[in-house]
């Protein structure tokens, strides 16, 4: 299992980030991380590496898109950057998966520019995990297309379905709609027909409808389909609104105690560590022709080792070969609009 | 101060709500509450009403929209609902106002047929209250208009900014775009074209940029402009995340206390009281001619009760007047796209 770890993407680059691989490969015996970005930087960190040092490698990439850059621009003006260097030796076969906590959207577009697709699919998207009652619910895309047809979303719907089957283990995914009610006739024209496609295809019985934004964190269903805008808006509110929820909480309950706060701290702590936005472990770029792993920006060397793990899983999992065959004859093939 | 009320809007009508009227009114000597809905179930709730009682009147509507029905079609089949009745009797400058816990999109429909739209407004949108950490900020339009245009969106920072000035009393309030990511070339074409708008206009001091999802809690503006679809899943993207996180916090954090369980509970009962989405008071259809305030379905007799005051607020204030003088000449009209 080879991966390709952007060493130089997010806020913390590069130190936590080559951490992160460290303890992956310590983790996991089978796994080889490729880290890909400047090896005048990358090479000390490795000094701590000890007797899994073999397993890591560099690839040396002498140019960075920041966090802020525009990715078309970046790409013009910086063609020996760590993201694009790490698409290319996964279209070259020389790894099976990439994991970067770079720009996100230089991330997609690195894929998106190789046309590194999988049979069938006419656009990726990326699928984050929600936390819900009921455990853990997918919703796609969170952010790689914005400007979605119906065909997309229903895409998205067959891919995150195979994603919660396989990755999640529920054994017949329900998929829900994102919208604003729950009745037939709300939403705008994207909302409207792509459930009509969810109606008239083979996924109908997985179909729940439309769901309102209260219901994702009820764990109504497994699947949660939405385009990139709403879905990038939607995960960002989660993270704002935990944060926020927990600061109040922190400061009015956890203000209000005495001989019990430690007891209260502790599990606070469960909770944080359980549910944090930051600390999930990246989310997979589904559709593209190999395995790719977005984090966060603000990931850390525990996000980090998380999204190596799960690049490992999808890669066991064989998600792709349960994707082409579904969008392509025989399966859930697209209906026609 | 004359004021609707929609007797028979929401999950609990017409006890709770005609309870909520009777407290309100109770309150507030200038206030007088005109009920909307079926005289035989109304009057026998005014039972309790005392001293107030020739401050509440009935207006009987013989007919309910509930709160799964299409508008379009409830509209056609039930000529004498509440909704209807309610806007009519604004129309007809018999109230100042009108408020409603009931179905949402039926409640926005029923001003949108009268065009009952203020001068210079295009397209009225729903305000939503969100608690962040420097107090609270103006979100809109949380779901009066799903298919918006630029400009549609431009007015809802114009609108939102007169809101934030007046009602929450900030000086110079800051506006910003909800979007996928901070920088200028973010988004999809709504937004980008959207933010062109807001950057050639006379609010352009006043205009941030684009903000992200994280930001909204966090209180970077005082206004934070979006489509109705957005806006709407936002809004109940908060409310489910909320009621996640203090269900999490109930049994995980109360659960592990004891002798400081009572202390703990207090807390949170605080904590709920002040931030539930359910408990808010109600949000204002802005641009309409008159006032309409739009609750939620789940309200009881507090946020009846709430929303009753926030419209004698809001008349008193004078918002309207505002929002003619800036989306007229010589304030803050819509630039040319």
């Amino acid at each position: 299992m080879r991966i390709a770890l952007d060493a130089m993407g997010g806020d913390h680059a590069p130190g936590p980030v080559v951490l992160g691989a460290i303890q992956a490969v310590q983790k996991d015996a089978a796994m080889h991380v490729v880290l890909v970005g400047d090896q005048a930087q990358i090479e000390p960190l490795l000094a701590s590496a000890g007797n899994v040092r073999d397993r890591l490698e560099i690839f040396h990439a002498s140019q960075v898109v920041t966090m802020e850059e525009s990715a078309a621009l970046a790409f013009r003006k910086k063609p020996d950057n760590s993201i694009t260097r790490s698409w290319q030796l996964m279209q070259q076969r020389k790894v099976e998966a990439i994991v970067s906590a770079g720009n996100t959207g230089a991330v997609v577009a690195g894929g998106f520019l190789l046309r590194l697709f999988l049979k069938g699919v006419r656009r990726p998207g990326i699928a984050a995990l929600m936390p819900t009652q009921q455990g853990l619910s997918v919703l796609l895309d969170v952010g790689a297309n914005v400007h979605p047809k119906p065909e997309h979303l229903y895409q998205y719907g067959v891919m995150g379905a195979i994603y919660a089957k396989h990755i999640l283990q529920r054994d017949k995914p329900k998929i829900g709609l994102l919208n604003v009610g729950s009745e037939e006739d709300k939403g705008n024209e994207l909302a409207k027909e792509t459930a009509d496609l969810f109606r008239s295809s083979p996924l109908k019985d997985q179909f729940i409808g439309n769901i309102e934004g209260r219901d994702i964190n009820k764990g109504v269903c497994d699947v949660i389909v939405t385009d990139g805008f709403v879905g990038n808006v939607v995960l960002k509110v989660c993270e704002g609104v935990f944060d926020f929820v927990m600061r109040v909480v922190g400061k009015e309950l956890l203000g209000a105690l005495k001989t019990e706060l430690p007891l209260a701290q502790q599990a606070m702590g469960g909770i944080i560590k359980r549910y944090d936005y930051h600390e999930l472990g990246g989310a997979p770029l589904l559709g593209v022709d190999g395995i790719c792993i977005i984090c966060h920006g603000s990931s850390k060397e525990r996000a980090i080792e998380n999204a190596l793990h799960v690049a490992a899983k999808h890669a066991r999992a064989k998600l792709n070969e349960l994707i082409v065959k579904e969008l392509t004859a025989g399966g859930a093939a697209t209906p026609e609009a």
